[in-house]
């Protein structure tokens, strides 16, 4: 049936009613008319589907969370992941998956960072369209969340979040723009919080103007669960699908906004419309359940979420102790390697198909390698024990090397609070400094969602990020270890030396969590600490490798463009190292002079390649307007300003080592407006304008004009009098008219 | 004439012309009533009275400017400053002198910085009022100035200035407010800039409400030279007197707004009232000039000025060289031990009365000793001078000890534009650096107003700051070198080691001045410092002395009170090294827990104390509200949150030995107000909520309150259907309210 025709036939009550879900996970069928319902279920690195059992799910394959998944930096590997997990949604029945979630990390603080990917709305926005992708090419849907500046978690459902228009457009908005312009998710979720006063799932502005006025999305917009507070404002707004089901209030709101008049039909009938269309999409795209057996599916999964794992994790640091020998005697330390940390709490929550033990994995892959183990600390207690770590000092010593698996325990971060410190638990920083005094050769591989401080970086020989990486985390660990597999992440955010230095430091309340204001505006992450030159522990985009690469050349196709024009830059880089690895080529766009605070510079592009040794490559980049551009609030648009711009190439935000430089000019140059409080110097800087305020001046009775022009060029035009210039005010008015008309641009 | 008569017999016109000045320093006169006129001049550090000579101004004496008198910490000295002042007002026939200036050093950038006291409002209100006690002593009035939020030069006629209520409350209004009240200058100053949005000139919140209404003033106030844009707004908003006077645009547009009804007659009146009450003052309170000669006078000043200068100055750092030996050889280096830097650029540049040199005075105090000069570097060129550095380092060699001038020169700082960085020029950087490196014992001396980057901190044996130390700066530095006078001076300000470090650097536009944030909110100086942890180059309320003191005891008259009692603080201290000297107490108060980010701690007390070798002193402080409370923006009030509060008190912000706890409690606690929005743990926390919660709960069918209470707790109340609880939107207002009459404080 024609979706027109099923609107004709529904009551008002059973429109209310489809603009609610049915339950927790499904979409409403109304009661006179079938409409096939959806399924949707918890994401967005594996599937979450309640089995109807309190706390229970099915078991999938718990890839690596977002945070791990954003230090690939690579878009395929997220289509395939996207991939994997559309097959497992057929598989077990669900029409959309409840992801990607690309909000940036503005704390580390945030108890949810795990589940995002970025800093850098460049990095997050195209690892989530690759996702989208990957996901819907098997027939099921996404949901791009949490839509949008929602990036703390306590007091999430009611904060207040205040961002000026220009840090929401540079760095809250672009992931999600991107994502719904080159991959179109079948929904968005609004998120939980108010963004400027107004309840995201209410904000008209967010929901209809920019999503779909500006950006074109063509999907259905849904509640994040239990976001609706005003069921009718929700509906004018654009938020079609209020979730979860089961609570009469929304629907019973509708209903008597429209009668007493206060909510259009029409309104609801867009609603109406969307929840439909996504009820037919679904229908029309599902796809059979996959062929293979279960057990064939995850065990390839199982492969995949391994695969992916080893190339997310990040080499920090290493002296040259990794890889690994697999010979001779290790020490394994740390309960981790036993009860690995590979995932967060809350709703991406995974019942995995498997997991891999670090310490299995290392006496699998190393079987010549005499590896002892000790746990050094437990799950449960935070202080050092003295026991466990004498002991583990003990071990440690009497081996070649050894390895520490550490970071923040499972009650450290989780969606649904804050942390209230960047530190991870004192038992395993004891731990670290103990073992590492007694031992040369100390490597630590941390498991953790968000940065943390390492008071112990300098005492360590190698660490290895390797972040909440899955149920595969213990064999990827493994290879990288021993360098079977060599370790090509690079961070997605930066880790700051101490909580204090990060830029929301002042502004991120966890106590009183009514209000929020971004204080530090679009200087989030690197975009911060580049601009203040505040020392990090380790810069966003450092990664290290096995091999060794070098840039060696960058080159654009023009030296000077309009910014209607699309600059090509080309960069060349090569493996100068003994074994194949893959570099994360990483562009950056540093504005040389501009007349508002703008960050050193900022991610415009990248490319993650894979190289053998001595092989090169040129990756070519396109960078268009925006890519130079700010967004001015007071003209409600990006702006060029007329100028030279660096295009800087590396390897990490804090190593570029190649540099090219263009002339940008706007293609369509502003006047210059003078008002009578234009200072007199802009009049006096151009030719012409400046022989209208001579010819007026000198009029005026003015004289003296070289002994008064310097202290003249900062008083505006409506001062004159202070030099002597005698006139009423419809001749200062003429002065301006006769200014603008003489003006040439700016 | 009584007032009243006088302006019944005003016309229209005359009304509007007595509202703008008769030209640049005087109050009109109407042509039908003889009013007597009242003589401005400018300020605040000394007399600058215009000689009618283009440029020209009468000598007066130069004393210490802002950022030097701040450093004294010292009211009683500031007192005996402005009754000199009011005395040569006297001599010269001055009406009123415009001063004090008490904006706070938001940025080190800011040009004018010079004239301004302190980054913190509790030592730059305390020191104003006495400045103007002082003044008005003599019956000479004040203009308490820029009012308010004028904290840059570039663009500063026409800036819009945004700065959030909580802000304007606790950082950039109080040292007015304190002013203000404790001393009610004659007049105030309307700055140039605009405050969100609303010209100074024109803000009738700041004019009127804050300044008259909240604060009880009771004088007249005028406009900054040339800040009036819109004359009849003006009258509205409360600016009595447009100055300076001389363009008939001001009074036209007066004169047209009260004809056209767009502004009362009444408004006008009350400013023409204030222009002549003002006028009637002066005239009253008019001395006739001091009996004694000019000579007598400007002699007893100068030495008055040198005895500012010594209490002003600061020691930043002595590793034991200071004070210098009398015998021996010296090397003095730099062409400012020739030529002194001693004041700023703009309206507050003084014709001084005398000069004292440096290189001269250390010879006058010195006779035993040989002393060598090099000029080092010249005035003109900022580059590195390798034959007058290979000269400096040759005379610095051959001496016992050297003492480089160094520092800003003019045209690196003054009124009317901002300084593009922190730096002093290459050629004083490369001197210092080479004769440090020569020469063992090198002493560097400043003159500078606002803080520079030393990048040879860790390399010279003492640095002391002189700042624009007046006409007597010559002999109060040699006074210091060889320790006739015992250094007392303290920061104002914080030196950051950078110019990076600053809180408002992503804040500061040198180019596009059309606009600007105050982003850092209340975290100004060292409140950001501290709060950031930000290591700094020399902290706020730092100053050395050539003894030492001890402090001994901290003592609270109680240990608990209301927010409506009053706080006595006792603090011992002790010179405890063998020669007299000064010690400014400091107190700071420190908030425990605050439920909104509030800086580490605030300067809320202080006092210079002089004591001999072995004396102790015990000095009191009394401590009332608003030394605890924060402003609250939503109540639009102060407000002390209940809990522990630290008292700290040492001799700097960075040393603060001793410390005192106490608890206050509002004395009107805040009822807590339910909404549906309130997260359900506030309800849980409080048994008598807990209970009306879970009666509604069972009674809306859901049960497992155990096992839901944790998730439900982050929840808002609108949010209960989530966890099984079945209820109608009116059963669900029916529960708030409940909440709320059973409700106890928060």
């Amino acid at each position: 049936m024609e979706i027109s025709e099923i609107l004709s036939k529904l009551t008002l009550e059973e429109k209310a009613r489809l603009c609610t879900g049915a339950d927790a996970w499904h979409t409403a069928c109304p009661q006179s008319i079938s409409v096939p319902q959806v399924t949707v279920s918890d994401g967005p690195h594996g599937l979450r589907r309640e089995t109807g059992v309190p706390g229970e799910s099915a078991s999938a394959t718990c890839f690596p969370s977002g945070s791990a998944l954003g230090a690939s930096w690579d878009p395929n590997l997220l289509e395939e992941l996207g991939e994997a997990l559309g097959e497992e949604c057929r598989a077990q029945g669900v029409d959309v998956l409840l992801g990607p979630a690309v909000n940036i990390k503005r704390s580390p603080l945030c108890g949810r960072n795990f589940e995002y990917y970025a800093e850098d709305p460049c990095l997050a926005g195209t690892l989530a369209a690759a996702y989208i992708r990957g996901v819907q090419k098997q027939g099921v849907g996404t949901s791009l969340k949490h839509f949008a500046a929602n990036n703390k978690e306590t007091g999430r459902l009611t904060t207040d979040t205040a961002v000026d228009a220009r840090t929401l457009r540079e760095l809250y908005l672009p992931a999600f723009e991107t994502a719904v312009k080159e991959a179109q998710p079948w929904t968005v979720m609004a998120a939980y919080n108010r963004l400027n006063g107004t309840y995201c799932a209410e904000n008209k502005r967010l929901l209809t103007d920019l999503l779909r006025g500006e950006w074109g999305f063509q999907g259905l917009v849904m509640s994040d669960w239990g976001a609706v507070s005003d069921r009718d404002r929700g509906i004018a707004a654009g938020l079609d699908l209020e979730m979860p089901g089961g609570c009469a209030i929304g629907p019973q709101k509708i209903i008597r906004a429209v009668q007493n008049g206060t909510l259009s039909e029409e309104a609801l009938d867009r609603c109406v419309t969307r929840v439909l269309e996504l009820a037919q999409k679904a229908a029309a795209h599902k796809k059979p359940a996959p062929a293979k057996t279960p057990e064939a599916l995850y065990a390839q999964h199982h492969a995949l979420a391994r695969k992916i794992a080893e190339h997310c994790m990040v080499l920090l640091k290493n002296d040259g102790t990794l890889p690994l020998r697999k010979t001779g005697s290790l020490a394994v330390i740390g309960e981790f390697a036993k009860t690995p940390r590979c995932q967060g709490g809350g709703s991406s929550h995974i019942h995995p198909t498997a997991l891999d033990v670090p310490l299995e994995e290392i006496r699998k892959a190393a079987p010549q390698l005499t590896v002892s183990y000790s746990e050094g600390y437990t799950l449960t207690d935070d202080r050092p024990d003295e026991v466990r770590i004498a002991a583990a000092v003990q071990t440690a010593a009497a081996a070649d090397a050894a390895v520490i698996f550490a970071g923040l325990p499972d009650a450290y971060e989780s969606e649904g609070f804050d942390r209230s410190h960047m530190r991870i638990p004192e038992s395993h920083n004891a731990l670290i400094q103990a073992v590492a005094h007694a031992q040369k050769n100390t490597v630590v591989v941390l498991s953790n969602g968000s940065p943390v401080e390492m008071p112990w970086t300098e005492q360590v020989s190698a660490i290895l990020e390797s972040y909440l990486c899955g149920q595969a985390t213990g064999s990827a660990q493994a290879a990288i270890l021993f360098g079977s597999a060599n370790p090509c992440g690079k961070l997605a955010e930066t880790f700051p030396r101490k909580l204090q230095d990060n830029p929301s430091y002042l502004n991120f309340p966890i106590t009183s969590p009514d209000f929020v204001a971004y204080r530090e505006s679009v200087f989030v992450g690197y975009r911060y600490y580049d601009t203040k030159q505040v020392p990090v522990c380790f810069p966003f985009g450092h990664g290290l490798s096995y091999t060794t690469f070098s840039y060696l050349s960058i080159e654009t196709d023009r030296a000077e463009l309009t910014d209607r024009e699309t600059l090509t830059v080309r960069v060349t880089l090569k493996n100068t190292g003994s074994r194949a690895g893959r570099e994360t080529v990483q562009l950056y766009v540093h504005d040389m002079e501009s007349s508002i605070p703008r960050p050193e510079k900022e991610l415009r592009a990248f490319r993650s390649v894979e190289l053998q040794p001595g092989e090169e490559a040129t990756v070519s980049f396109p960078l268009s307007k925006r890519a130079f551009a700010y967004y001015d609030a007071a003209a409600q648009d990006w702006t060029v300003e007329d100028g030279v711009f660096q295009i800087l190439a590396g390897g990490s935000s804090a190593e570029t080592p190649l540099c090219a430089s263009v002339t940008v000019h706007p293609a369509e140059p502003r006047p210059h407006i003078f008002t009578r409080h234009t200072l007199t110097a802009e009049a006096w800087d151009k030719p012409a304008t400046c022989a209208v305020l001579k010819e007026f001046l000198t009029k005026a009775g003015c004289d003296n004009l070289h002994v008064q022009a310097d202290w003249m060029r900062d008083m505006p035009l409506r001062n004159l009098f202070m030099f002597g210039a005698v006139y009423t005010q419809e001749e200062l008015d003429q002065l301006v008219e006769t200014l603008n008309r003489t003006t040439t641009f700016c």
